[in-house]
This record gives C-alpha cells, sequence and structure tokens, in this order.
C-alpha cells in the first residue's frame, strides 16, 4: 500500500461540513465514495481539520492508503471525475511516507477570514464573504489583535461543544490586510479549537466598531468565560487555506498542479 | 432634476447581458425597474460599456435624472432594496453635473480577464473564472501582448456583430499577473470593440500554449480578418473593473461606499 496526501479545495455552502453526519452530505463522505467508485475499495480518508458546516477550503489536506499501483496523478483525475457535479476538487496528490498523517503530521494550520466591509451586499462573491455593512477600523483590530498572540488558555474563544482535550493553544499570527472593500485576517496556529478563528473574528470585529478596545479583549481573554466574549462569525467567511507539514514526509515534489 | 452616476457589480452568469433585450432578463432592465419601484418614475439609465451575458461587472458604471430632491446615498439603498433578490448591487450612487454621460464622458476604461490555470477544475471561484487546464506561459503571454499596445485596425479581434463605425481603437496597457493558480489579464483602453477583449485574451492563449508566437500575433493583427485569430475566451472570465471619469464632472465625493 502506498499513503497519499490529497489537497482539496471546495465551497461548504452545500455541505454539513467535513466530517461524515448522518444530518447530511459532507466532504469526506463525498471524497470516500469518489474513491470506492475508481478503486472499488472503502477505503476511509482522514482530514487536517474539521471544517463546519458552510466553511470553504482551498488548501485541506487528507490523507488515505491506495494499492502501489496507483500514481498520484491519476488518483487526483480519478477522483475529481466522479466529483464532477459537487462543489469539492482534488488540487493534488502526492505520495508521502506511511508514517505521515494529515492531521498529526501538521506543523502549522492557516486560516483566513474575508469581510465585505461596505454598505451595499455582495454581488460577485455572494457566499464566500461576510457582509459588514458597517465600517470596521483596522488599525484598532491589528493592535488589538497582538493581545492574542501566543500560549493562552482559549476558553473564551472556544465552542461550548468543542471535544478538545485543552483550551491551552499558541496563535502564531494574526494579520489583517485590506483590499479595496475587503477585510481578511489571516490567522496561524499549530491547531486551533472548535469555533475559534470564528470567535476571535467576531470579538475583533466588535474592536473594529469601536465597541470594544483592547483592554476589553485582553480582558476577555483572561475570564476564560465564552459568555463574555463577541459573537461566531459566520461559516461563510471563513477558508482553510494552508496546512504546512515537513519537507521531509513527501516522496514526490508537493505539486499544486503546475 | 439631478443626474446621479451609479457604481454597479454584478453576477452576470444570471442575464442576457448589461443591455434590454427580448430574449430574457438584463441588469438595465432590472435597475430600471428597481427604480420605478422605488421613485414610481420610467426613468431610462445609460451604461458605460454593454457587457454580454455571462460578463461580470464590479465597476460599471451608469447614469440617471432623478427629481432633486432624492440624496444620492438613499439612491443607492433604495435601488439595492428592489434588487435583494438579485445579483445586482448598486455600490455607489455620486450626485454628478448634468452634462456627464455615463458612456460618452468615459476617459478610460478597465476590464480584467482572470483565468484558472491548473489542471484541476474550480471549487471556490466556479463561475467568475476561466479554467484552462494546460499551463499558459506568463512571460511569452506579456511580450507578446506588447505588440497589441497603442493605436490599431482590430478588425481581426472584434466580433462580426460589432456595432461601432470604425474598427481603430487604442489600448493603453495590457498587463499579465499571475496570483498562485490564477492569471489575471487586465486591459485599459479609452473604449473597446465587441468581444475585443476576450479576442485578445483568446489570442494571448494561444502564445501561452506555445502554438502561437509573438510574429503569428503581429501577423494576425495586421491581416485585419476576424478568422485569422484566436477564439473568443469564454465571458465568464471576464470583469467590467473601472471606468475613469474626469474628476470635475463629479458634485459629491465619488465614495464607493466607505
Amino acid at each position: 500500500m502506498a499513503r497519499f496526501f490529497l489537497t482539496i479545495e471546495y465551497n461548504g455552502a452545500d455541505y454539513v461540513g467535513w466530517q461524515r453526519q448522518n444530518s447530511g452530505l459532507s466532504v469526506q463522505q463525498l471524497i470516500e465514495e469518489a474513491v470506492k467508485s475508481f478503486s472499488g475499495l472503502e477505503i476511509p480518508i482522514f482530514g487536517a481539520g474539521r471544517t463546519d458546516s458552510g466553511v470553504h477550503a482551498i488548501g485541506q489536506v487528507a490523507h488515505l492508503d491506495l494499492p502501489d499501483k496507483f500514481e498520484s496523478y491519476k488518483v487526483m483525475l480519478a477522483i475529481n471525475a466522479y466529483l464532477r457535479k459537487t462543489k469539492i476538487k482534488v488540487i493534488c496528490a502526492t505520495k508521502v511516507i506511511p508514517e505521515a498523517h494529515a492531521r498529526f503530521s501538521a506543523i502549522w494550520r492557516e486560516y483566513k477570514y474575508t469581510i465585505l466591509n461596505r454598505i451595499s451586499p455582495p454581488a460577485l462573491n455572494e457566499g464566500i464573504v461576510y457582509h459588514q455593512k458597517n465600517k470596521l477600523n483596522i488599525k484598532l483590530m491589528s493592535k488589538a489583535s497582538q493581545v492574542l498572540i501566543g500560549t493562552h488558555d482559549f476558553t473564551s474563544f472556544r465552542s461550548t461543544n468543542c471535544q478538545s482535550q485543552s483550551p491551552i493553544k499558541t496563535i502564531d499570527n494574526i494579520s489583517i490586510e485590506k483590499n479595496d472593500n475587503e477585510i481578511v485576517f489571516t490567522i496561524r496556529a499549530k491547531s486551533f479549537l472548535h469555533h475559534q478563528v470564528r470567535n476571535i473574528v467576531g470579538s475583533l470585529q466588535l474592536v473594529g466598531l469601536n465597541k470594544w478596545n483592547e483592554e476589553n479583549l485582553l480582558d476577555v481573554l483572561n475570564k476564560k468565560d465564552r459568555k463574555t466574549a463577541g459573537p461566531t462569525a459566520p461559516a461563510c467567511g471563513l477558508v482553510f487555506n494552508y496546512v504546512k507539514y515537513p519537507d521531509e514526509i513527501f516522496l514526490e515534489e508537493n505539486y499544486k498542479n503546475f
């Protein structure tokens, strides 16, 4: 058997999220069904992160084991052939060492959250941005976001349904950039708690709206109580952007199509 | 009466194009109906450019005349209220001098054409990019594109249905940039012939695929025969990006929401 990493792009609007669920179609289920269709084998796939319903990805990674005879390039084409009618595409498939694990081998993960910050709703990017019609102050959000960098107890920013054993996580970086009317938050960490990115963005928005200042945010972090923090920002603005792995795990060039 | 400029964003996939037609819903018709709904008046609107069916816009401009009592900000909100179920949004409304004309006052227009250049089809940007799975050489396209800059007879790059009196146009600039797997062509001119941008991109693609070289492109330009040029690139990749007007025509700050 050979282990493959798949890099996967999807529009999360049509699915219940990454993880298989009884409540509807998940990205995981559709890819597993596509694998079965071309290989005849029932093979489980393991994702780097469990995105929620409505959350998008351009760099989700999943691993699976297939008989040695399969070539990675053809695995990508074969899966995509069966995903033709979906908003899910494999954009890269690469052979990795048998010990490589999409979830546990990750060095860091990066999410992007995009807010369309203007009075009028989106026409062209509808469904892949979150619309905030009140003006956000980027400088205030950028400055305040720095109190979240580093290792902290993020209880105030985790979902009450979060299954992680510890609320302690380390955020490596938060950057906030503006491109015309779009504000893009980029957040990087080894791993995240459930809803952590959306809860952070929801609270930073309160800073951007001048309802909170930096001290309020620090106070919320220290209180370790989800009820003290801001609302969870909507799923549609969130994209699972990238997962970094050690170079040594890749047995082929980690190409991204070209 | 007062004259207003509207800046309009739309996803062209659902419409027959900018211009009113019997064959289906146009952007112009839907905005005129929205204006009638809030003002009770049948007022024609005039666009800066007639985009084809499937072509998008983030900076289409149109003018209309309304009684003096209307405030530009409220005009924008009122039109959008009636466009709620459409993929058309007014993103700016501004009072201009009565002589200002969306089409004839334009100094230059800018279009962007986006090609997703990778093996896998788009998942997240489906419908707003054109997918080309064969690798395009950007350097060759950039170099060749320069032969089109300046004033030329663009007969080879105009639709046979083009209604323009003269095939002579002046292209100010063509730039080609790559962002991850997306190649974005930005083309600026005072005005364009019908299908000119899509026909130029279609021919530059042949250069990028190494089927044509710079001399072939120059040869096609000189032949002044549409049949000699490349295919028309699909509508979905094209966005009407911006129209530049003289500063003097604006009676209010030309705000773009914020």
